[in-house]
């Protein structure tokens, strides 16, 4: 690819453009990546509507990238983070958007737990394209790599519009490998065969959660969705019971039902995936005493819901926030993607040209689409 | 002992007086103790104002109890759960008041967390004194046991004053080992040698679980209060900085007080011990990101607060509810409280006779005390 | 049914016949089931052949056991310990052979493990058939259940042939479990989405073991054997590698077949089903570091082999011991048999009646079957 | 400091002399370290006798090592792993000798466990001083330390005969840490409170182990060995008991007397640091039912020993070894060090000049010694 490179930049909050850039020079460390395809993530939209903090304007968005390497710097094999390396020109690659700082607390004494770094810079997310090589985010006819990037070689047989979801993905099976800690819902090891779990809300997030929670074990899984088209692909995933809030309207009536299909308990692991407050407050009574309750939907903030710690005190519950992922997520991502359990490609509903970028959002608002993708 | 046992009863809320009963006769799968010593508890008060729910008034109160085997059925030592037994007459014991129904689904899944049990009936709590033999609570001369009750044998080293806190320290240390369920604080085990933790709460839980924490190897313990007894007593008992709600007055400054304390990093533990909404979400902004936010204090509901599930989310926090304890507990109790390491027996600064009962509840209202004990 | 009841005594090591009992009288506390299938275990024949220490001959052998409620005592509602209850007569049901004594250290403090139970007894195992009501085990048409044992209802769904399998499926998903401990092969977790096992022996537990590990989201299985039609069916259990004992005849080169399907690392988690000592020695050299290797086939103790304590200590490996597991590990195993992941119910390769009971320790030597159960 | 530097040399498997080398120039990436004091390990006299595979000779030894930073490079803060950092001349620090490779299997995916590393490089071991700088080992008077080590500031509190032992205290922490490990003998944590541990072998890591598990809540702690110094100055680590070979000469005397000592159970935890194979066989039958066993005295290849798998299906046992430790171990060992509970600097018996270096491995073979240190 030789010319220039057509990218999408949030110049600042509200304001969205085609750009062109020039293509960079590759340093020997680094590697530039022909973007094959990107997901449209929810928090592309909250970027983009300025809620999101810390957003260094202007950026070019897009975090959920499958890209395929089109120059190799010499050295960058070993200044890579490579997972079923060496990388070769033309290998179908993804990667972890966030570069954790390697310096802070947390990557001192956490290292695999590279989620909690205070200093994480992710493309398409918290580095800016102000300055060059400009190519630091998703949106792109190409990204421009640096050193300590994670890359994960993506197998053949995976369809693009699977790999594409390898990070949703990797929320989705951590918010579930969250239920595994050791407690109760399983004697001594927390989330396992034939658990019981609710999914509060059925979007992507909430999609994969169920496919990772039956992949894994779990016994019934009760979406709780407004969405007809949510309601209906979640079964294909794995759900054995759907809650339709447009039939059932009260948190009263659909905490009912939840303990009634559990055998009058609650359910042993519930995981909010919906991102709004007063799902929150609803999860809560939803899990059993002993339980699981697992809050991955809030990745933006979306305002406070009055609990009683009483609640939480009495239920001897767990309540298990999980932010993003450790980078060694994408392998067990790459596992599910490559297993043929479960029909992933057809969860991209829109793929859209880089042209129709802006298009997307509307698109997401509308809620007409499971996952948008842009070809670029 | 023969004759009248005199005994305190709540008859309705907001009633109390000093009754006298038969010495009821032992059944053979029973055990009659003489009460030495009973603790007062913030939930008695709660019992007598009407603010728990589910009492079946009239009850005797009274569930930390140090007692003297008075007679023992012949099959007692059978149909008891008696640990380090046998029992004897003449024998000094505690007991846990709660006795599992064995019957309910978390008694069939879970038999080790007992305390999940969901018709567990407590002596002191929740068995009415209605009836014949009419003596199941501790504010009494006399206690009668049922079978299946679990019955731990004293040993004499212990001071009396010390093994009366047997239960509440059963209390504080499930609360402890709460926070020992693997995750990020210490790699891989939770809780662990040199974690920092915040106690919300120098009250006798919160005292308790400073000792506790200690005991399993804490680094810097850090506890607020407002009470200055309390404030001295804690740092016997292991706390290293208290924070003065009297002088650092507001969230804010407490809050950054124990940021400032652990190198702006937050605390890997807050064990939230004082009952009051606020503290859960002041505390919630205690933690680190990754830590865990034990939550202990509200047995009784003192009303909402609200949360921003976005804080819990993106701090990847464990906010693990703590009702009561697995029976089990007390061994641990028993252990600490004969290991020296702490003056536990110092803790109980009143003692009453059982004809000043009603004194106890305007002294813990006045917060005079630590712990009131009632020597019958 | 009335009259006499059949049922196969082992009198002394090395004596069978079929005996004729009395119907007995179902006291208030107990049932009376009648057998509609029993499996027959290895552990049967050892029994017979007098290897197994602590038998307490004359008794009934068969602790794999299916039937229908024949008559229940008017209190065996409240004296079994039912799962899915209450029990009504005609009910199809299996149930945990062995009964805790409730008592030992054990049972006071881990009552969630009852398999560490030092005073279980086990119908079929360690009660003799001497004194009335004799029907102490499962190779008979009727068995006599005392109080507190374990009994599990069984969906209708489940075809008979899989719902014999219950209790050697418990023994399998106990062993994946083991795995599932927390440690390094799944980060924080142990067992996990896309781990990779081994089998060593493709037996009844190693086939079972194999679905286990594939429902619970293992990656890569690779099950070890040298019978064909093991080797065979254990493909149909989610096998994805097998390898040929009379194919790679050395331990050498078999371990070198692990390490290279292992991409070099050796696996994650190794089981040993195979109840030979060298397989525990091989076994060890092909669990990766920081691995897990269970060990499950040594039911009988088949004697020593020499191993490297350095071997352990270098590897940061896990060894976990895995003996019988406990009771509510049969509610997993009736959520598998019900769960329509395998064609369970092929297992049973061979079916016998009572009086063809002594064939069934002939074709188990000679290998021919997977599992045989007798149908009285 | 200037002119030659002194470093003793082993050229050859029991081939030893002191040296002089030229200082070496200090990169801008690098940190030279003046050598204060240097533990002596058993591992050194290992290496000695070429009993250790894969030393490259010659090597200057020495990894447990404390030092003052003489000179550092003017990037070293950024390139170096520092804890309570940064660096400045003059600091004092200890450092862990083994620096990851950054690249196999284990450091990809669990950096944390930094001691899984295939490639593992470290000081004194596996570093040859065959070319410059030379220094790269703590039997020296300095000791050039290269990129991504990670070094630990030392609080001035803790004495350097103290600080020297950060090492062999991270191997024992470490060691207590593998039985925090949930399972049984803590319900649902591992090691915990009160729990019974016996510690083979009374050398510098039994007794360090020793102090550790009691600062961690350990109840009755058993120590065995058969001299006099080691077996008295375990008690003053904590030990309650403490077993003499010499006394208790059958291995049947020893597992009777642990089992006596625990009510009749056996230990909860049994931690192997002795270093024998015997040791392993014996220590296996000291373990209670559902117990842990830790192996950590294995670093050198001492020999097989039989063993019975039975036994371990059986006891339902977690064996687990215990290789070195994670780099964040280090952390555990100061806040031990600073904390006061022992008395760690007297464990430093004989301290010796670089010249009589030589005379250290006598005075450890003859056992004379608890730790010998060297101060060049």
């Amino acid at each position: 690819m030789t010319g220039k490179v057509k990218a999408v930049v949030f110049n600042e909050p509200g304001k969205m453009h085609v750009s062109r850039f020039d293509r960079p020079e590759v340093d020997e460390n680094s590697v530039l990546l022909k973007v094959e395809m990107v997901g449209v993530c929810g928090t592309d939209l909250h970027i983009f509507k300025g809620h999101l903090s810390g957003v260094p304007f202007p950026i070019i968005p897009g975090h959920e990238i499958l890209g395929i390497v089109e120059e190799l710097g010499k050295n960058a094999n070993e200044r890579m983070v490579i997972y079923n390396g060496p990388l070769e020109t033309g290998d179908r690659v993804t990667l972890v958007a966030g570069i954790p700082c390697g310096e802070c607390f947390y990557c001192r004494h956490y290292p695999h737990y590279d989620n909690l770094c205070t200093g994480r810079k992710a493309y398409g997310i918290t580095r800016s394209c102000k300055d060059p090589p400009h190519l630091f985010g998703g949106y792109a006819q190409c990204i421009y790599l640096l050193p300590r990037t994670s890359i994960f070689k993506v197998p053949k047989r995976i369809p693009s519009e699977a790999a594409v979801l390898t990070e949703p993905l990797a929320v989705a099976s951590r918010a579930v490998e969250r239920a595994f800690q050791p407690g109760v819902p399983f004697s001594g090891e927390g989330f396992g065969l034939g658990s019981s779990v609710v999914i509060q809300g059925a979007g992507p997030v909430g999609i994969l959660a169920t496919a990772v929670a039956k992949a894994a074990g779990a016994g019934e899984v009760i979406a709780i969705d407004s969405i007809d088209t949510r309601l209906k692909i979640v079964k294909e995933f794995g759900a054995d019971f759907t809650i339709d809030l447009k039939e059932l309207k009260t948190s009263e009536e659909r905490i009912n039902k939840v303990v009634e299909l559990t055998d009058g308990h609650g359910a042993d692991v519930v995981i909010e995936c919906a991102g709004i407050p007063a799902a929150f407050k609803e999860g809560l009574e939803m899990v059993r005493r002993g339980g699981k309750y697992i809050e991955v939907g809030h990745y933006t903030d979306a305002g406070p819901i009055d609990i009683k710690p009483h609640t939480i005190c009495k239920k001897d519950v767990d309540i298990l926030g999980c932010w993003a992922y450790p980078r060694t997520q994408f392998k067990k991502s790459l596992f599910l993607l490559d297993s043929g359990h479960y029909p992933f490609e057809k969860l991209v509903t829109h793929k859209l040209s880089i042209d129709e970028a802006p298009k997307a959002f509307s698109i997401i608002e509308r809620k007409e689409a499971i996952k948008v993708a842009i070809v670029p």
